[in-house]
């Protein structure tokens, strides 16, 4: 079945020539990828992409999860066990074992990203069934040994203007220096992701300090704390970097006194952190990166509201990412009014916010970035990089914080091939909502133009200041 | 005004005839009805059903709560005052009444049911109104009368193949035997619903334990409680119930150990429980009945959060279920979390979770079903029984847990005539969806006539065992 | 660009023809307002509206939010600073910064508002741009010296049957007296808005207590200061008010015994009130309200769910309603219990309930008001009067609660050339969701048309007494 090409347009013949009409406009733009997790050693040492099965199955959590809640089990399909218990290493079984079940993702993204990744990446334009799950196999498995499908390559066959990876503020970035020595021409940027340093409650946050002021250099107080960021954030934007990004159990921000909160980090260093002190250590500490951020320009971006790992039993079997992660409610007026009530006007600084709860769409997030200076409002998360969440967040964000006052589109992906297909979905989706306006005449083709422009390019580009 | 061949089809002329090919195919399958409030006495007996009146108005909730919203008395309706005092008995004034006031219900699906019923079941295609109110009482009286209309020929002339009653715990099932012992080859299979046993903030909570404790011949202990569920649920099983049912205010669960639990039940068993004490017991139960499923194999239904009889006048007046039910947030991602960690990977078990927060959809039950293995999604309830209720449903839900983690639709209906109307609208409004997803080419056509099918048929079957 | 004849409705054809023959009928119909907040000294002293900045740009919360969320200064609007310092007084260069920003407004209520506006009163077709700024000024300030321009014959000319201004409980309402005293035949009521006299949070509360207890001349008790709210409702009665309004951060209703109030009341009145003391009065503020209506039969609305003056330093500069206020969650099942269980069966008094928080559309409000006899909904508020609001409050109110447990629209503006646009964009907006209905065959065509006559003029004026 080959992608059709009015794919994800309106149904109806006006409203659909005129998305086609946008679309056609910007639909070869590059892309800017200002947010997500592939891997700068793909970059940077530019080797092939496995077997088709590690490169689409095992470490894919919209995949997984899919499958495991159907019951069936993640060893089966060679996702590995902490406790180093064998699990299926054949990529084919893997494979042929996914493609009996692809019923499963009729009518969830994760089936337009693969079939548009199939198509337009490998040529293939069949869908997988368990009678060609094999010789689709082999035809992959023997494609991705050719040049043209390394990781440098696809980039540039991908339109990629430049692309943002998430690394832990401890990471010496060795991939981003051999990609800036190698002469590449590719702009692979590394994001400033402190959370492993800034979340108590997380496994290792005591050793991850450590090791986080031994880099720093700096003195295990709290003043030491805050200095080794500013040098790790500066270690970072001399690599280009020109954003944070915080993921948070809640938006729960604090503006504690110097004192308090020198206290609180000497009890957050302690083995015993109660719940309420991870909470607050971390919600003065995105006052305090939004701080820093003031100085050193670097825009902040803030993802709350994910129950991580709520799965205990998966968890312990297979560790973090399996698909285990649940969304919650999220207070957004409540939570950041004390970073807002200090840098909420502050024009130097962006914070972009995201959300797991839709809820908060109408009734929070767009009238706090239709008013505050700061604030900007990140595209549909996770669950909701889709059609429908698209066209939901579009349809309940407008009226009240316009166009303007949101991001564009980021792919948030660490799956490369799905880059293309995300942008490509995200751009159909804001063609279609923009059409939908043009046909009952509250926009005039003209301005839809502009604005598709905006929305697939232009504003990625600005809010990220890239 | 005749039921239209294109009612709740989309009306964009490509659309429409996708959706009028799906439906073609759906339309005449038989009924699976695994969750409803039919009266098994019906069944067993087969007598006819009483006046018009009594058929359509005087018990159905959703009538009633509409005309009682615009003023109009109960007593007017033929609802019986709990304190005997007289109400209106004349069945030609109650449907003149409802016949005055039928302009209310534009807009909502008790119209949509009514005149299904009228036109498929008695043949009936003008509108009610004043004028034809005594006209149309006199034909249907007449037709009452008919052995056609009553519940065994009705049940074949809908073509029910299989339908669940709800009963207590401490139901003798009575019915069910003369069912049996009839000879009649329809299949009526009852439910446990033990929430009398379970909920100690229920009026008659105690005496009903001493009852289910004497019917059980089991010891007055926690030891001996949790025997009677067992003895009880064996019996339900025995005479061909495949699930349980369990209405709570919330979806709170828990797991305390056996000696906490036992406390826990000696402090619900005395005259003044505590709301936290019946909210912990309740959760707790929620748990062992999911162990006793494990078991038995009794798919497990929960329907939370609903705040029950929220008018004390009318409560006091007219007694339970008489529309005065209010819908309220429910949180399923922390409230399971002790039920899923015991249970949440056990493929032997099955738990259908239902909700009136249409928020929690997207945010948390897609994401949960779309994960656990033992979780699958009810159909839309109660208020959201309803064409808009339905499309909201899978378009919050589909993207994030596909189709296949939802279980098809129930009626959950004791209006015996309404029941092919609402199948017929569930039918028609999934055709109506995936024929958008046809449309616009995120589904093939014959992929949908399979998904078409499944949704009618084949994942209600499946997912209650039948 | 001109205003095109089918803005608004839906794009396919067949429902468009359904929706552009609903709106004939009542495009034209007379324009109830029951709320809004227009000055009444417009009408009773008949001056000009001063410089088009001055009317379309100072004193819009919605225009002037986006423009600051954007990081432009209120000061370069105009907008007096509270410390009085100089802001900008030039009309023209105000105007040209709104022009020069006008693409921020696309896709918003407020720009189909303002261009409405511009062409049905004054008719200008252009859009606004950087280029025709200066000429449009020039255009409109001429045009405003017009005496047709002048309030009173605005208000003939925009066809308003009755229009409901909101004062606070201590205004003299000497315009009102002033525009009976006239001889202008226009209907201006006032409307009770006592927030000020009954929330103890509220800068300037105990003064405004003495104040109201002065001209009511009752002793400053509780039994006094129940008594000055009689007193001062009648006073607004016998000038025409059928309303009183109050805009609460919460739902919160509360039923103390005299005695535990009158206490309360002598806790607020000293200077150091607790949030709960002040929460819990005007919880039990809203019952008295109610008590009082049963009696005098105002019709009460309850605005809840704003978190007034979000951001304190926006606040002290320029004060309240400058945008800086942002919905929160609200509850409406639990919080108005205690007021619906002494009044809410009662036929004497109606209570329009109207929300920021649209989660409670479907969960709350609708089978609320599809219950209570006194419950109504108010249509779509603030941020969500707005077609894609609109549209969500029908979809997720009617299939519960129906039509007539709602009450038409109402414009809530105190632009008073907005007035007409708001009531033409409802009466569209009902129409499309209508023909809606009508074209997937919910509704006939002729019930369509009465509803669509009901909802844009019969609703409001039953509703509201009128």
């Amino acid at each position: 079945m080959p992608l059709h090409p009015d794919r994800l347009f309106p149904a109806e013949p006006g409203i659909r020539s005129i998305a086609r009409s946008l679309y056609e406009q910007v639909h070869s733009l590059p892309i800017i990828s200002p947010h997500g997790h592939t891997d700068p050693d793909w970059y940077a040492y530019d080797q092939p992409f496995p077997d088709p099965a590690t490169l689409f199955v095992k470490p894919d959590h919209y995949i997984l999860r899919m499958l495991y809640s159907q019951g069936m089990r993640m060893e089966d399909f060679g996702v590995p066990r902490l406790d180093g218990e064998p699990v299926e290493a054949d990529g084919r079984r893997i494979w042929r074992r996914f493609a009996e079940n692809y019923h499963l993702f009729r009518g969830t993204p994760s089936r337009l990203w693969f079939e548009h990744a199939l198509e337009t990446v490998f040529g293939i334009e069949e869908r997988l069934d368990a009678q060609n799950a094999d010789r689709l196999y082999e035809r992959l498995a023997a494609q991705l040994s050719e040049p043209g499908m390394r990781p440098r390559a696809l980039y540039q066959c991908f339109n990629i203007e430049a692309i943002s990876t998430t690394d832990s503020a401890t990471d010496p970035l060795a991939a981003h220096d051999t990609i800036k020595a190698s002469g590449w021409q590719g702009r692979v940027l590394p994001a400033y992701r402190p959370d492993a340093v800034v979340d108590p409650a997380r496994k290792g946050f005591h050793a991850e300090l450590e090791r986080f002021h031994e880099m720093a250099a700096t003195p295990e107080t709290y003043a030491g704390y805050l200095e080794a960021h500013r040098i790790r954030r500066a270690y970072f934007k001399e690599r280009g970097a020109t954003s944070t990004d915080h993921g948070h159990p809640s938006a729960r921000t604090a503006n504690l006194s110097p004192a308090v909160a020198a206290d609180l980090f000497d009890r957050v260093r302690r083995p015993d952190v109660s719940n309420e002190d991870a909470e607050l250590f971390r919600a003065q500490m995105l006052t305090e990166m939004a701080r820093m951020s003031v100085d050193d320009g670097l825009v902040m971006q803030l993802h709350p509201g994910s129950f991580r790992n709520h799965n205990p039993s998966l968890f312990a079997d297979f560790g973090f990412d399996k698909g285990a992660d649940i969304p919650t409610r999220t207070d957004y007026v409540h939570d950041l009014k004390p970073l807002l009530d200090v840098f909420g006007n502050d024009s130097r600084l962006t914070l972009i916010l995201f959300t797991l709860d839709e809820t908060s769409y109408g009734r929070e997030l767009a009238p706090l970035a239709g008013h505050y200076p700061i604030l900007r409002l990140g595209p549909p998360w996770w669950f909701f990089d889709s059609p429908e969440g698209m066209r939901r967040f579009r349809e309940l964000t407008t009226e009240t914080a316009g166009f303007y006052n949101t991001v564009g589109f980021n792919d948030d992906t660490r799956a490369f091939c799905s880059i293309p297909a995300r942008h490509d979905m995200a751009r159909r989706v804001d063609c279609a909502y923009l059409a939908g306006l043009v046909a009952d005449h509250r926009l005039d083709e003209a301005e839809a133009h502009e604005i598709a422009h905006d929305l697939a390019y232009g504003l990625a580009k600005k809010a990220y200041r890239l």
